[in-house]
């Protein structure tokens, strides 16, 4: 899709009409007076929270943000595998990727050898693994990926929009509340500032059981919580330009990493619509406390330093739609909630932070949007599961446990990726010759990390040990589920298993057949199955009356014969459940294996032949525990720890 | 995707608001009084055009419509490869893959033979061979299909709404002003009535260079020029019902052809959202003038028949969003315009038929609005081109000659598919036995007809004769261009080449290099670019001043050699113009091979590896000609016969 030749226009760019792409689409009138959830801010990790409670109708959130509307250029724009995968879950990863900027390889470049003043290509890899994900690597304004969440929370079972122009000015916690049963109090008062013209001023009270500071790096609700960023005292500056350029640059619809002699390095970045280029140019390192804008750098100054990294090639600007100097240190939030230490059990968190509220780093390895996005992914099922009354409220603590452990691994990589990146001026500085060799090796070493599938949550309430790990390694308890093609039984159609688990706040149950297995009652599968419908179920125990059979438990059955070896008519009938109001079947429950392909499944994940084995995803596809097809006590005591019993 | 549950929902089915689901989005005010083009009827015909025209900001068109409101439900469904290829071309067809139910096979269900009052699954095989398309064969609502095209209309240059409530009146021809020049006069008027309550009955005049009637079987346009349907005399009465019901019949979510011994023949088609069916019930062969609603059928009558068929399986009926009882011939309308015979070259055509207007024939094929579609995506490019001054107003006729050569074969394909199918009922009533082997052998002969790739036309102004076909045995001259991966040389994307030609009105030129040819001067590449930049060029000649290089020819390149071989900045500077108010590059006329792919376009194509080829794509992604990469003379005359010099 090529778009901006006529300069950078905001919005769909299928859309060619300005009045609609520039359309407001906020909510009109008062915040309400009391919600379930109150968000503030509309960045990344904010609407990511806002789409996933919005799924469930029950649940009253409102989400605010201090702009007067929603966001139309700049700021990120990495995509990473990891989060395609979870754009899926929402729906709109093939949008995006139609949309977007496909990154498949990345070069590099150093100081050429003969010439000094020139640079030269040195190497140039894939830009992620084969197999790695079946989604690419893409760049796309966040803008836009803002865009995508407000169309899932404008068609969602509970509608939502954000009130803009609303600025928090205080947070305070009724402890006693705070203590209290979810349903029967709202211990949060937040009030806020109206900034629109015909408003300006008036403040509105608005009480929440629970708070969620998406607000960025000078986040006011984690400034409410008596909470501060930590880690460097100085700050690295950087220089951020969105160019619609001409230039000769051969590799300027790749990813680059440029390092020249004298002028430091740069990371260049194709964009979305076939012409934008994005440059990261690192400036210098700032004194404590001090501020880049007292440095008074022009988008000129941002382009002659480009140029001159550049040099020989030519770089003639038509247009900078966007641009930016800022500082950044790489800094951590000690806590991602408020819960007191040492608080007595029943006194949940109430306030949480995600994103750039929590940890700041440099935009170099393209994390930040990522990682702000799996924050609040993480946490919205949670809240909808504490909320709605299916989940122990000790789920809530998991949150700061698991995000802040990613956080602590995310600074520490951008400490070292910004080390190695930082060598070349440092050779150049001193002198000395520089392997460039070493950034590549680095980056390519690292590219399940940036592409966020290393992401592995430690044993905990919600992660199992690693005691049944040997039934299927390509599943690693703790990370991501890895998705692979399948037939499904009932159509033959190929599909994607990972692509079952939508954002919906289901756990779903994978049951793998052994190589046996075709459903009949002796099989494996058939007898999971008994168990599943019998008192004993976990699927029963915690699944409300009334509704749907696979309403908090989704199970599927995936077998390893071909789909025409298969009889749809002799599955087990818990595999074709009748759901909805009419009670229809669902044919949806039932993949094969397939052979044709040498991306099976089966193989590709080494799954046990002889022992088959169940896989537990939670809610936001992370892979919970394994357990071998028969081990149906265990599986029922995995999910009495977390869930609540509904009869 | 899964919907329709709790019931039918038209609409977006990702869009939980009824209200924005039931959004009239009609045109408001009186139509306008003069336009390029008038359309009637907001069918899939209708609705192609005016989404191809509502491309060219200078063009004024009228879309209007007798029904209320735009289509909520019932029609027709299937949609064909070749439909999806063109929906590529206008945006939508990932977004129709994703919400569509997929055809991958086909099932054969024949009297029993212990038991001739059950029946028993005969065969099974593929839907669509390998290769054929890169898209689907796949199900999905009319409706839904006419709503993707109004968002296309809605976001065009040229914003465009239908007027609802509009019945055609009558419509006249100025013979004078029909032989005059294009652009001076609006030859044809049309009179409408309205029919919305609150201006019943007004009378609206309107006068347009062209007419096209897209208003089905009993199409006022056709009538008013004079024109009827010919052909059978006695019509065929069918039964359809799209239902949501629970059965055991195991083939539910496959397309299942069942003979029954005593009860004749059904059509089962599954349906979007997981649990809709359509089933397509032959009733009997109306006598002369006889019509179906005589006989009163109702729709217990249809389940009734669909049970006894389907004996022994069940079929509980919980819900029946829409059914239909109608009598069809097969028939054809001699001309597709109005044209008169022997008229002076200078006199247009001015008003064309398409779609049901000029062809009808049974349902059982899936072809009607395929073909339909097909009809005004081959009439709306020659339009623009013609309205725009860019081709000779000649091409205008090649519509009519086309297409209802096309009708026709439609027309004896569906004669003789009927036959096979009525064949069991034929001897059961004979008390004969039927081998239905030979409907599973015609089914699969007939694949590729039935996926719409088969339409090939005959050599005419638009289209080559076969002297150069040795070049590319797998471009066919007058077939549509089968697509095939390549990879995109600036970024490395590997995409489908033919996803490049979208419905914008331009023609391609697919130079394919010869196996050696690195982009150097000396090569077959280079030196077609340098005769397309010369003052011989077509794409000169025919490209209006000020306009980018690119905008009525869109030239790219393919080379044999992997991507990582080439350097792009050693290709002629002709692949990579500078376009748009800013004058950027476009990096995205130069592709390569995949040598990884085993599907690769050079291979698969049979591409003269020594000679290489230059491929011609018409505007609706027909191939026209193939010509050595050398034939520069030819190249020029090929495009002289159709465009107009813009000097």
């Amino acid at each position: 899709m090529q778009f901006h030749q006529n300069g950078y226009e905001p919005g769909d760019p299928e859309n060619h009409d300005p009045a609609e792409r520039y359309r407001h689409g906020g909510a009109v009138g008062p915040v309400p007076e009391e919600v379930d959830v109150l968000i503030v801010g509309t960045g990344p990790a904010g609407l990511t929270l806002a789409a996933q409670l919005a799924a469930f109708p029950g649940i009253r959130t409102c989400i605010v943000e201090q702009r007067p509307t929603r966001l139309y250029r700049g700021q990120a724009d990495g995509i990473a595998c990891r989060t395609m995968e979870m754009f899926e879950a929402f729906g709109f990863a093939e949008r995006v990727a139609r949309e977007a900027c496909w990154i498949l390889e990345t070069t590099f470049w150093k100081p050429d050898e003969a010439r000094a003043d020139h640079i030269a290509r040195s190497g140039r890899v894939q830009d992620t693994e084969d197999g790695l994900s079946e989604f690419p690597h893409v760049i796309l304004n966040q803008a836009r990926v803002q865009d995508f969440y407000l169309d899932v929370m404008r068609k969602a079972p509970a509608r939502l929009a954000p009130h803009y122009s609303r600025r928090l000015i205080s947070l305070a916690v009724d402890e006693s509340a705070a203590a209290g049963p979810i349903g029967t109090a709202y211990p949060v008062t937040a009030v806020l500032e109206r900034l629109d013209p015909s408003h300006e001023g008036r403040r509105e009270t608005i009480r929440a059981r629970f708070v969620v500071g998406c607000d960025g790096a000078r986040s006011a609700v984690r400034k409410a919580m008596g909470l501060a960023l930590e880690g460097d005292s100085a700050s690295q500056a950087w220089g951020v330009m969105d160019l619609l350029a001409v230039t000769d640059f051969p590799d300027i619809r790749m990813k680059a990493l440029i390092q020249s002699a004298r002028d430091g390095s740069m990371v260049l970045i194709p964009r979305e619509g076939g012409h934008m280029v994005r440059l990261y140019v690192e400036l210098d390192k700032l004194a404590e406390g001090e501020r880049v804008s007292q440095r008074a750098i022009t988008a000129e100054d941002l382009v002659a330093t480009a140029r001159r990294i550049l040099h020989p090639y030519t770089l003639e600007v038509k247009d900078i739609p966007w641009w930016s100097v800022y500082e950044i240190g790489q800094r951590l939030c000690p806590r991602f909630d408020d819960r007191p230490e040492g608080a007595p059990a029943n006194r949940l968190p109430r306030i949480f932070i995600a994103g750039d509220a929590c940890h700041t780093h440099s935009p170099k390895a393209g994390q930040g949007m990522n990682v702000s996005m799996q924050d609040s992914f993480n946490l919205g099922w949670k809240l909808a599961q504490v909320l709605r009354g299916l989940a122990r409220p000790e789920l809530l603590a998991t949150y700061s446990a698991e995000r802040q452990a990613i956080a602590r691994e995310l600074i520490e990589f951008d400490r070292e990726w910004a080390g190695i990146l930082g060598k070349a001026k440092e050779a150049a500085a001193a002198g000395l010759p520089y392997d460039p060799a070493e950034t590549q090796s680095y980056f390519v070493q690292h590219g399940r990390y940036t592409a966020g599938t290393a992401t592995q949550y430690r044993p905990s309430l919600l992660t199992d040990d690693a005691r049944h790990q040997a039934l299927a390694p390509g599943f690693i308890i703790g990370t991501r589920f890895h998705s692979a093609p399948v037939i499904r039984l009932a159509d033959a159609k190929p599909m994607h298993l990972g692509h079952v688990a939508k954002a919906d706040g289901r756990w779903r149950l994978f049951a793998f057949a052994d190589a046996e297995d075709e459903g009949a009652p002796e099989g494996g599968i058939a007898r999971l199955c008994r168990f599943l419908e019998s008192a004993a179920s976990p699927v029963r125990r915690f699944t409300p009356p009334g509704a749907d059979a696979d309403a908090v438990i989704d199970v599927r059955a995936i077998f390893r014969v071909p789909h025409r070896s298969l009889a749809i008519e002799r599955m087990p009938a818990f595999l074709l459940p009748l759901t909805g109001r009419l009670r229809l079947r669902d044919y949806e429950k039932i993949f094969c294996n397939d052979p044709a392909d040498r991306q099976n499944i089966f193989v590709n994940r080494s799954i046990d032949s002889v022992r088959g084995c169940v896989v537990i995803l939670r809610p936001d596809q992370f892979v919970s525990a394994l357990f071998p097809l028969d081990a149906h006590a265990e599986i029922g005591a995995f999910f009495e720890r977390i869930l609540l019993p509904q009869a």
